[in-house]
Formats: structure tokens, C-alpha cells, sequence
């Protein structure tokens, strides 16, 4: 049976075990689901330097790791350090805004990208503009959560709400691993799909694994350190 | 369980069978899957001529069988008539082309997509550009298959040999549905990832269905036919 | 005496007049201009279905007709079915989007393109992004038609004319075949080019019928079906 | 009945009667047309100095017979002063560089442009940036006209020729004004559409000339010196 | 010691000053540094036909001086008849719009830029896309400055201040040469980088000068005339 | 005077010292220059793998050093951990590549940037990509170095005119921190710009530090973690 390993960038606990009761929820029989936090991080990722401190911890899980899954994902919505660990790992590696992002980008017109804040804002622009997928970017939605970030249900809910009144916005994408919490709910309220990040990741990272379909090591990939 | 149903666009029994037999191998007990030729289409597709013949035939098919599956695949990786499904359909519909340009460009820095002939790059870069995935291109190669097409296992392999070699491209991504029974083999001799269609069509149509993520109906793909 | 079929993809009687008359004051004594309506088709086409159910018809009519005429042109401000129009004829095949947009793009700084729903943006994006047009849209404007769609002829002026009082617009395009009875009217108003696409097809049409400037039967258009 | 004036940038009266003569050619009974030299300038404009030195005697030229002419054509493939000319006229002007391009870009999948030196190219590049061309470009051919430049007649059809062999391009556009006369015998040699930029610019002034079509006045072309 | 000439393409005396002695207090005992006017040429550069009028005089300048300087400016936002100069020039020539567009880039996210009017915007758009900097451009402000132009502080710091809370914008970069006098107080004002395009074009000339960085005469700049 | 430190994110001593001194013959009396190692980190940057572990180094030198310098540059062609060192300091920083591909852009029509070998193509266009500098890029040209990296001064120079012969590029940028020693026989031998990135870096570096314009705290680099 396949084997996934969701590894949570930052320390938290809390949002380790959100995601992987998520995740389980998901895989249902289909396949086994872990989720493990990286201890030597932040307990949340905003700001670059926070990203170049998850990358230790992220490496170290990866290589322990690599023989007992059959594929990773990375479960914040920034892709924090996802061509290294691409590089160094025999095994398929997603990252939740890649697979949030383009699959996405399949089911209308245009997306939007829910956030809590504007200061991740011009790195989730640079993100898209990596994956080529500024033509499907409606807006990024600012989320006002009264200080309580990704926990804040009503709020992100209604901030995407207005959104699609007021934009031409068809699909809500989550920017962040921690708001799976609020797919269900967001759906049904909004009536538009809205993409959990780490789910998308998972439907990739099982396909890819069950088909065997690895990472290309030709190039951009290829591991030469090791 | 979920039951997905692949619609080969064209009306060949042969290709269908192909299609039919490497989905389920793909699909073990996780998802039933089908394959249905459209009678009405000619029995390849090349043109836009074919294309707009094949448009009844995927429209009755579609309507005939939506309360029996979950999802549907459209299997003609120049993704025929592919809005006009997603916006007559109530479930999830996803193109060859659109799914493993999207997922090829997640393995490595540019992939090329493999053709049996030169007709077809106009319409194929079209395709490209629609998706935004303009920048992970890095050819269009033309497999010489000496009259047989899809059949000539060894001159694709060899095609898709010589750009590893003399380009940039590190993803080979199969340009027709019909081809998917030499991925095993073209990947074990390129040693990277050869992306089959209908394979990387299910893995999203799969898990589309399973997690109940719909099609948006907003604007784009808003029936306002029905 | 050139002569130019005008394919007025839809059933509309009452349009395929208005379309006519425009057309043959245009033509004056330069050339001769028919309009025939798509008897099996929609009456209007909004939908991705309706264009694919008007490609019967306008194959017909443009193998019918191909003897008689020196150029046609696709009276659809969606350009459905252009391409294939292009592939299966002889002789030049213009749509009106394509050189509306292409000759707006010639007047001024950008372009401002007249919808009387937002139902079309999604399609009309693409193809604004199909022709390279991305860089010269300014917006798509919405009027308020109050139901009565394109002969509403005051709700659409005022449309435009907030456009180029709140945006950098410099050029009004006209949405849809059927508003062409407007362009004299909002030109003189608004003080800008207005742009009926009927006209700037036929512009394009007589001047390669003229000339006898063929379409490229290279590859793209290649009739490989005949 | 309508009138139009070609402004050839350069000073040679050798280029200015062969212009004119392709030129009446086209224009047979619809319409009068004139070409006039520009006396100030140089005989050939290949530098970006040359292009400043045909300013003061184009922007002459139009101001003289702005009452004689009902829309103006700039007949040298550089569009030099282009922007400039639009800005002073109340008339249309239509650049040949502008005109062909866009023109050929209805005809096929991509153009490939015709020059005689290498000099030409990043000038070229960038006015094909400037319109959106890029997806259009195929490639720049430089034809070797062993000195003779754009007279050399075999010299231009066999470079064309190899494109069509070697790329993808399906359209041939001129890249210099005095190649109209090479238009028929290249078109008939090669059996792809073969654009003149002239011929080209005045199907485009002829039709908003006689559709009574202005320039925007709005903003970028607003004439705010006179 | 390196000897820079800023030429202004304009003939305000005035404005000339003005840059001259910013500039020196700039370059301090780094480098020597003039300005020049442009007597034949109008006093302010708003239009295109402005434009074609400073290249004589700006032609002139350069070709007498530059045997005494190092390297030249051209000290008006639109980079007027850069090209040329770069083509005539045996030195360094730097734009004041290139230069500081491209640092702009480097020190935020996305830059605005200021204008006192929305007439040059079609011309700064034009710009921004000729330099590959659209991604960075956030916005163009234009100041309500009162009749004063480039002289009222007070409206164009406002101005600025205003796009900063209601945009993304993170640095300003100031679209006119005269409004160099305002950098300081702007800059401690807003708290982010507001940058005086001569102040930046003079960074890069005094670079390209002290390393003996030439100009590439390669192709594009190829002097041909001479 | 002015105080620039460069950080050299490899641990080579050797590479630190070639780096020094060229800096040093640049900046002569105009401002002061030091240039560190980065004792943890691998002594070659060449994988993601190597990127992510010179971060806890460079974030280290630079917290030590910001009260000594006023401006920082990272002298590493792939702009290791840029973003990172923006947010974190309160004085200027300037990555090699980002200023060589700029200035370059100002030099010529197309730049092309030298490797030794094909591994560092994929992040080498993604980096330009990220910098908006596609349209500028003509090649990445790879020079056999037959094992001796950047210190292979002949091999460097031969690939480099190989690519001006058979490529449209005029201006050479040297892809690695450590060829900075054969910019001025280069330059000489091939008569085109040849750009190092660290002197185009210490331009640009010494340019803000002197004129006091900080990077941008508004948003994308505000560094709220401290």
C-alpha cells in the first residue's frame, strides 16, 4: 500500500495534527497518511527568513525518511525549500501550492488565493509567476481574522464570499496549510470548489507513487551531492 | 466507490480497448473505470474538421451517462471540446492535455510532448499556451513511426532518445491518448518520467470525485443551456 | 466584382438582416456582400454548447457556398469555429474578434471590448490571450442592457462612455455581431473609434480576396480531410 | 472617392515609383492613391539615426496634405515615426509593419519576416514585441542578396524557401517596403500566403478611411502641440 | 577623474539648473558632471512630435562632446531617442527611465511611477513593456499638481503617499527629470525608496564608465552611419 | 566613505580572494571593499542542496557586520538566499545576478550568460524569469572547461565567441562570482560588453549606499521576525 509523508515545514503541533487528521480523512483506504512536524522551525512561516530556517529540519526529515514512504508532500502554501528537497529525494516530492494552483486552474476560469495578511503577498505573486499561472490568478483575498489567523472560519469565509461577488473569481484556492479545517464548510457555503492545498498535494502524490511515475533526475533535479 | 468514465473521442474500437485495459490496470480497486468509443467521430483525430465532428457524439455521451459516474475523461490529448463539456457536465471533467502538461511540469524544468507528426504542433502549442505552460515547454518532437503512428513503439522511444540528448527537455509527455501502452517501457529506457495521458487524467479525475470537489459553475462553465 | 459571404453563425433572422444591411452599406459599389443565417443552429450563442452546435451548419453552408464567393466571413464576435472554417476552406475565412481587436490595436493605446452580460468574459479573455491581444484590453465592459440585450442602443453608450471616462480605454470594440446598427451612433458621442467587427472583417476579407492573399494551407489549416 | 497618400520614409525615387506602381495596382478603381519621397532624408533607412533623420520631412509631408488625403500609409517596414504621425494627423495612418504583421497572423499558425542583413534584427524584435507579435514570430530570414538587397529577387525566394523547409513558419512577411514587386512570383514559387506590408497598410487605411474610422484623439495619440 | 554629460533633452534653462545641481551633489568628488539644454528643442517633452524635435539638437550634443566626456545621461523620463544616441555613441549612454525602472526592481517588490498627468501614460506603459519590467510595475500615479507640475512637492508627495496605503506599490520611482529636488522629502515622508531617474541612470554611467564597460556595437548599436 | 561587504556564499578561500582583489581594483579611492567566506557552507554552490545550507552562514555574516558596512552584496551568479538577506537588513543588498542581467539589458539587445556546465541551466532561467529578463536572454551558453571550472580562462573566451558568431548576442555576462578575472581579456579579445557580477553589483551597491536609498520595508521585505 502506498506510503505518503506529509512533512509540516514549521513546529506546530497544533496545525501538524489538523492536517494530518485531513489528510487521513481523505486517503481514507486508498492509502496510509503520515504527518510529522519539523521541530527545529518556526511554529509558522511568514517571512523568507523563517523559509530558510525550516530548511534544515525539512532536509533532515526527507533523508531519514526517504525508505519507508513512497512519496512527500509539503504542506505550506509558500512550497518553502521545494527544489531541494525535489533534489535530494529518490522519491516524488509535491508541493500544496503547485498542485493547489494547477489543478485549480482546471475547474474555471480563474482562481483567487485566500490569505490572513498582506505580507505574504508578494511571495505567493513570485509563486505563481513560477508555475505560469498568472493568466488563471484572479486576486489574492486578504482575509480580515481578527488576529486569529487560519482559525478564524467565519472570517475567511466571508472575505472569499465578497470576492466572488465583487471579482471575477471561480475557484478559491486555501493559501495556507492549516485552513483544510474550513474546505468543506467554504464549499458548501460558496457553492465553488475550494482547494485544501495539502488534499490537491495528496491526489498528485498518490497518483504519482502509484504509477511510479518518478521526479526527472536528467537535469534541474539531478542529485549530485550525494 | 468511485466510478470514472473515459470518453475516447474518436470512433475506434481498437484504440478504445488500448485506452480501456492500461486506465485499469492503472485504477486496481480503487475506482471503476470505463472507456467508450463515440461512434459518430471519425476514427482518429487530427484536424479541426475531426474535432467539431466529434462534438455530438461526446455531448449525448456526456448526457447519457452523468448520473452513472463520478467523473469523465475526455481521452484526445488535443483536449476536444473540453469547455463545452466541463460547462454541459455536473461532474468533473478533465482533458489528457490540460492534466499531464500540468502534472509534467511538476517533475522537472521543461518537458517536450511527443507527436507522429507535424500536423498537429500548431493546434498542440495552442493548446500550450492555453494552459500557461508556454514556459515549461521545451519541444514538440516528431516521432518518424514509418506509417504506423501510435503503434511504432521503437521509433517513438527513439524519438523521444535523441531530445534527452540533444535538448533541454528532462519530462517526455505522450501527445495522444492511444500511446499509453509504451510508457512503462519508453521509461525504463529514458530513465525519466514519460506521462501518459489518461493515466494523469485520472489520477485528478480520481481525486476530484473521491474529495467531492466540483467543476465551478460560476461563469465560465455555468450551464445556462439546460 | 468580389463577392463575400458573411456565415451569421446563428438562427436569428431578425440579426442576419441587421447585419446585411450594415454589411452593404459598407460594401457600397466595392464589392458584393451576402449574410445567410445557420438554420440548424441557437438563435443566439452564449454558451460553449452553442458554439459547438452551430459547426454543422456553418461547415455546410461554407462547402455550399465556396464556389461563389471569393472570401467569407463568421459573424460571431466569438469567432466559433474559425479555425476549422479556415482548415476546410479554399478561401480566406475572417473573424469578426480577430480583426476588430487586431485594428483597434492600431488606433490607440488600448482597447475597451462591449459585453451585455458577464457570462462571455471567461471566453472572451481567451481569445483576447489566443490572438496576443493581452497587452491592448483595457477592460471588458458590462451594459446594464435592461434585457433587451444588443438592441438596447442608449444602455450600451452609456456603458462606454464610463469606460473612457474611469479607465485608460481609447477604443470601444463591439462584443457581438448584432451591435453593429450602433457604431455611427456611439462614435459621434463618444468621440472615439468604434468598432463593429463586421466591418473590420469585410475590411481584412475584401482586401485578401483582392489581392488574392490565400490562407496558408502549410499545416495549421491544411485540409487533410478532403 | 477616397484618397491615400504613401509617405516613403527615404529619399529615393527608385523605391518611391515602385511603391506607387504595386501600389495603383492594388488600389484599380477603389481608390486613389499617391507616393511621395521624403527629400530630407536618406536614400535607405536601416539605423536608428535614419529613422530620426526622416522625422522632420515626414512630419511635413503630413502636415502639407492632411486636407488633400483621407488616410495616410508610412511605407517603410521599420514603422519609423509611426507613433509621431498618428499623433499629428487628423487622418488614419497605418504603418506596413504594423499592418502585415497583424494581417499575417490571421492567415496561418506562425510568420516568419523577410529581411536582407542581419542589422535589421533586435530592430525588428522589438517592434514585434511592441504589437504583440511575439507567439506569431517564427523566425527572422536573412536572405543572401549578395548586394543587391531587396532587388535581388531569387536571392529573397530561396531564403524563404529554406524557412519553409527548416521551420514552422507558414506565413512570409516582407520585411521591407521596396519587396512588393517580389509579392506574386514568391507567392506562386512558394504556395504560402506572401505579405506586403504596403499592400497590407492600404487594405487597413482603405477601409477606415472609407468606414470614416478615426484615430482615438483620447489619449496617447491626443495632438496637444497644435 | 571620469566626466559624465547629462543631456536635457528639453530647453529650460530652469530645469536644467535644477539637474545640474542635483547631480553634483550627488557626485561629490567621485566623477565631473555638466548639463546641458537642448535649445532647438521644445521646454517641456510631453508628445511624440516632441520627441522627433530633440533628436537634432540632442544628435549634436553628443557627437560634439564626446570627445570630453566619459559617458552621457539623457535626463527625461521617457528616454527619448535612446536608441539613437546608444547607436551614434562611442560611450556609455544610460536613460534615465531604464535605469531607474531596473533598480527600482531590485529594492521592492513593485514599483509606481509618478506623473503630473495622464497623457504620457500610453508612452510610459509603452516603456515599462519595452524594458520587460511590467511585472514590476504596480501602478501609475498621476499627481494633482495644480497647473505647478513637476514643481508643487506637496501634491505629488500626497499623491505617492495615496498609492502606497491603497496599493501594493513599495517604491516610487519619480517619472519626470525636474522632480529630482523632491526625492528627499519624499523619501523620509513615505519611509521607502523613492528614486530620481537621473540620480540612477548616473549611478550606472558612473559604473559603466570607471570600468570601461562599453556599449555592445555588435548589432543593434552598430554605428553604420559613420 | 562608503563601506561595501561582500559575502561570498561559498567557503573557498581562494574564490574569496579573487573576488576581493578584482573588487578592490574597481573601487580604488571611492569607497571600501572586503569579501568574506562562508566558513559552513560547501566551498562550490552548485544544487538547491548547496543554496539552502550556505543560509545559516550568510544569515550569521550579515547580522554581525550590518552596523559595519552600508551595503551588502551576495557574489554567488545564482542570488543564493537574496530575498532572505533583503528582509533581514536595514542597509542595501544587491545580488550579482540581478544587477549584471540588468545592466546588461541596457548594453545591447541580447545578452547571453556563460556556464561550465549544463547542471545550472534550469535555476540560471528561472532566475532570469524571475527578473523579467526573458525577452533580453538570447542563450546560456556552456563552455568546456575540460574540468577546470572558472579557472580555464581559454575555454571561457572561445565559447563565448562561438556564441557571438553563430547567436544574436552582443553582450556576454559571466555566470559565476569567480570568473571575474577574465572579463577584461575577454572583452578585449571579443570586442563586446563583458559583464562581471560583481563589479555590475558594487555599481549598484555603492550607488545607494552613497545616495541613501534603502531597500523597501513596506511589505515584501519587511522583516517582521526581528
Amino acid at each position: 500500500m502506498v506510503k505518503i509523508l506529509i512533512i509540516n515545514p514549521n513546529s506546530s503541533a497544533d496545525m501538524t495534527k489538523v492536517i494530518e487528521k485531513n489528510a487521513r480523512d481523505f486517503a481514507q483506504d486508498d492509502f496510509l497518511v503520515d504527518c510529522v512536524p519539523n521541530p527545529t522551525a518556526p511554529d509558522f512561516i511568514v517571512t523568507y527568513d523563517d523559509i530558510s530556517k525550516t530548511a534544515p529540519g525539512m532536509r533532515e526529515i526527507l533523508l531519514e525518511k526517504q525508505e519507508d514512504y513512497d512519496a512527500f508532500v509539503i504542506a505550506c502554501h509558500g512550497d518553502p525549500n521545494l527544489d531541494m528537497l525535489k533534489e535530494i529525494s529518490q522519491k516524488p516530492v509535491v508541493g500544496i501550492a503547485e498542485a493547489s494552483m494547477k489543478i485549480a486552474s482546471m475547474l474555471g476560469h480563474k482562481f483567487s488565493i485566500l490569505l490572513t495578511g498582506d505580507r505574504g503577498v508578494p511571495a505567493k505573486e513570485n509563486l505563481v509567476h513560477r508555475y505560469g499561472m498568472e493568466r488563471f490568478l484572479e486576486s489574492i483575498i486578504i482575509a480580515d481574522c481578527k488576529g486569529e489567523g487560519w482559525k478564524n472560519q467565519e472570517g475567511m469565509i466571508q472575505a472569499a464570499e465578497k470576492a466572488l461577488e465583487e471579482t471575477m473569481a471561480e475557484v478559491i484556492v486555501l493559501g495556507c496549510a492549516g485552513m483544510g479545517h474550513v474546505t468543506e464548510a467554504m464549499q458548501e457555503r460558496l457553492g465553488v470548489p475550494v482547494l485544501d492545498g495539502v488534499t490537491c498535494a495528496l491526489i498528485v502524490a498518490y497518483g504519482l507513487a502509484k504509477k511510479k511515475i518518478p521526479l526527472s533526475k536528467k537535469r534541474q533535479y539531478r542529485n549530485d551531492n550525494r
